[in-house]
């Protein structure tokens, strides 16, 4: 029966009550409830409790049972640590020898080295040696982020045997939505889906129905590329070959949208200049901690800034109305490069803008800069000179927005596709940074067109 | 075989010899190489020719085939149109009638209101019935995104019959992954995964072995808020019911990837003030004329910065060392407001902020604020000191920089609440708007400061 509880799509629980068993030591009650719960529901009832009565959990169920509260577990890097360390190291072995090795691995990267070996001691060899394995990729790669738990079967078996192996596999594998074909060394061949089985004849030969275009990635991929192969073809899972082809492990449709989550999270970050772990959780001393550095540094660039325009001190002495424009100019000309970097850097991250296409975009965006800084700059012309009624500023105040503009759209683009090239992630050229950047530049046309024209004004 | 390609991941295919066979008329070479490509290949292929050549393949692909086409394109919008009007009209009305629901609808959604009931009119009268409702739903809500083609089962149905059902629906369901369990009246009561099928006993009854605790979405739901659920419960597909729980469709996880992507990008695009259609393909006309509004607006918004200054004109003149330091001050209380606006906008996205954490959330901003507001401050009383040799100017640029950081943290903040109360959507808030917003309150802080001290500088 659904609980017509509306206010929240989530099935409701009795937490008070799961709460109360638990202090009351309830175990047969507890378990009743708690195990009728989806995984994702454990698992923040799990998080939310303090630390004694998760002692109580640990009691009340069995490894196995909380190796599911840790695959649909989200932490932080410190509670992992934090709530490993609470368990018995038994327990939470076994526990880590119920899970994905995905997840596994999520786990012991946030340990610190002599609690990862200590666990890894406590696994049978087998296990250890695949852990082992995926613990040696490097971050963001797709060894890094796939599982060992996918369903294989060679080529010359039939539907009726693979139907077998998946009714075996079922409660082990990661998912049994597709079936990697491999042949005698483990090469990948071919992929079928549970749905290309279900349908086919039960003696039909796996290599006469198999579909032998496997789209497949590297260990050493990165992550952000297989999360555009799952955008443009709609995988549920992907298979995973090292250089020979040797099948290494999948990639499910789960974990990568966690990448996707990720990845845009993060360049959205960047663009802000703020820092993924500064969510609203935490205290205003952990987000003020967070902020800072950013805030720092883009202050003593804003020095800079304030440096060099001393050089035009007696210009400004001169004509006090110059610096009414400063705001303006360096604002449109921040506002610009703001927006042309972020057309490059999402380009780059869909893949959109490769080595090709990169001078295009620069001549692209410097054709941009050119029309949107005539239209400003002439726009700028007019209501100046209406307001202040001297065409001399206007002209100037105008012709430096142009400029600017101009200057900030290249840098825009050009910054990131430069850091790209340089093999950093183009994000890092965030929005605060570039619009300081074009503070300085903008200003410096303006002051320096200004002095040139000094006589005049 | 597995075509060993390296360099790119995507199995590779002759495009030049595809295009070869439709120019000769080849329909057999073509058909045969054509159709054993991925849907995504083949849709890639399909957008890149050019109309002619397009026009052969409607002749040489049965609408049937197209319609695989057409699930798996992402087109442009004004692509669509023109490319169904390129169709015979009763070709593109079967093709239609081919494609999973939620996918005719995003087609019908880009032509207009004649072109849309003319396609309806030529398709029977259950699936014109269904597209109308589907519709009818609002956009980026659970019924727009949902499609219609589940496979359903009644609770006293056997796992024997609740395959074979599965066989059937297989090739025309877009998930048979699940099963969703319904009462006579079609209301939603259980669900059962094919996993969970394939494992049971073929005689046991559903109601025995399916999942009652279902979670489910209304057709009114946001897809943001569905897309979070995806998330956290890992699903692969989900039930749409409407108030009175009668299951009216599925949303599958590859249209949630879609969702995902689209609001990441959404709320990027909007934090630096661009359009989400503003991509590199387009023209720098095209590029400019997406950004000018933006420009053009802050632009106006940054002369108000002038005229309020305009009022600080005497001040300035006096002290024209003052001006120096205009752009440090409103470039800091400009980035702190854009850390601030990303944390709280990326908070509601994720749904962490809601109403009961909405003021709490003020005052952490408002903590934060006055932390980094005070540590900047001091600073730049240092440094200014050390710079001009001038304690007070010291402290006047050290306080203007604290009281903006403060002002600009807790704008940031409030502002995107503010617009989400309204029922807006927050990320409107953009990036630039709120910096522009910034300049003026920090210049106003600054230059009112200054002019109190006057008599002092």
């Amino acid at each position: 029966m659904i609980e017509e509880k509306d206010e929240k799509r989530d099935v409701s629980y009795d937490e008070e009550q799961l709460f109360q068993n638990l202090i009351e030591e309830n175990i047969d009650e507890f378990r009743k409830h708690f195990l009728s719960l989806h995984a994702y529901e454990r698992a923040k009832f799990y998080v939310k409790v303090g630390p004694d009565i998760r002692r109580t959990m640990y009691h009340f169920l069995s490894p196995e049972e909380m190796a599911e509260i840790y695959e649909a577990i989200e932490l932080d890097d410190e509670e992992v640590e934090h709530f490993i360390k609470e368990m018995d190291p038994t327990y939470a072995a076994k526990m880590l020898s119920y899970m994905y090795t995905d997840d596994v691995v999520d786990v012991l990267n946030e340990l610190d080295q002599d609690d990862r070996n200590s666990f890894l001691e406590l696994m049978d060899e087998e296990t250890k040696e695949e852990i082992t394995e995926l613990l040696g990729y490097e971050e963001y790669t797709a060894g890094s982020i796939m599982t060992t738990e996918y369903v294989s079967i060679q080529e010359n078996s039939t539907v009726r045997s693979a139907m077998n192996v998946l009714r075996q596999e079922a409660p082990d594998a990661e998912t049994i939505y597709y079936v990697f074909v491999v042949d005698e060394s483990h090469r990948l061949t071919g992929v079928l889906s549970l749905r290309d089985l279900i349908v086919a004849d039960e003696d039909a030969f796996i290599r006469d129905i198999m579909s032998d275009r496997v789209v497949y990635a590297k260990v050493t991929d990165d992550q952000e590329k297989i999360a555009q192969i799952f955008k443009d073809y709609n995988f549920l899972a992907f298979p995973v070959v090292d250089d020979n082809l040797v099948l290494q492990g999948i990639i499910t449709v789960d974990d990568i949208i966690d990448v996707i989550d990720e990845e845009a999270s993060d360049d959205y970050s960047k663009l802000a200049g703020i820092s993924d772990i500064d969510d609203i959780a935490s205290s205003p001393f952990k987000a003020a901690k967070q902020r800072l550095p950013w805030l720092v540094m883009l202050l003593f660039l804003g020095m800079i800034t304030a440096t060099l325009m001393g050089q035009f001190e007696e210009t400004l002495e001169k004509v006090a109305l110059l610096a009414l424009f400063i705001p303006l100019i360096s604002g449109t000309s921040g506002n610009s490069g703001t927006q042309a970097l972020a057309v490059v850097v999402r380009g780059i991250a869909t893949g959109e803008i490769d080595e090709k296409s990169k001078l295009k975009m620069i001549f692209r965006e410097m054709g941009t800069g050119l029309i949107t800084g005539i239209v400003c700059g002439l726009i700028v012309v007019g209501v100046v000179f209406v307001w202040k009624q001297s065409l001399l500023i206007g002209l100037l105040v105008g012709t430096a927005i142009c400029c600017s503009i101009f200057v900030a759209t290249i840098a825009g683009s050009f910054i990131p596709l430069l850091i790209h090239k340089l093999g950093i992630d183009p994000a890092v050229a965030s929005g605060p940074f570039i619009t300081t950047l074009n503070d300085i530049t903008s200003i410096l046309i303006y002051l320096g067109l200004a002095t040139l024209l000094l006589g005049q004004l």
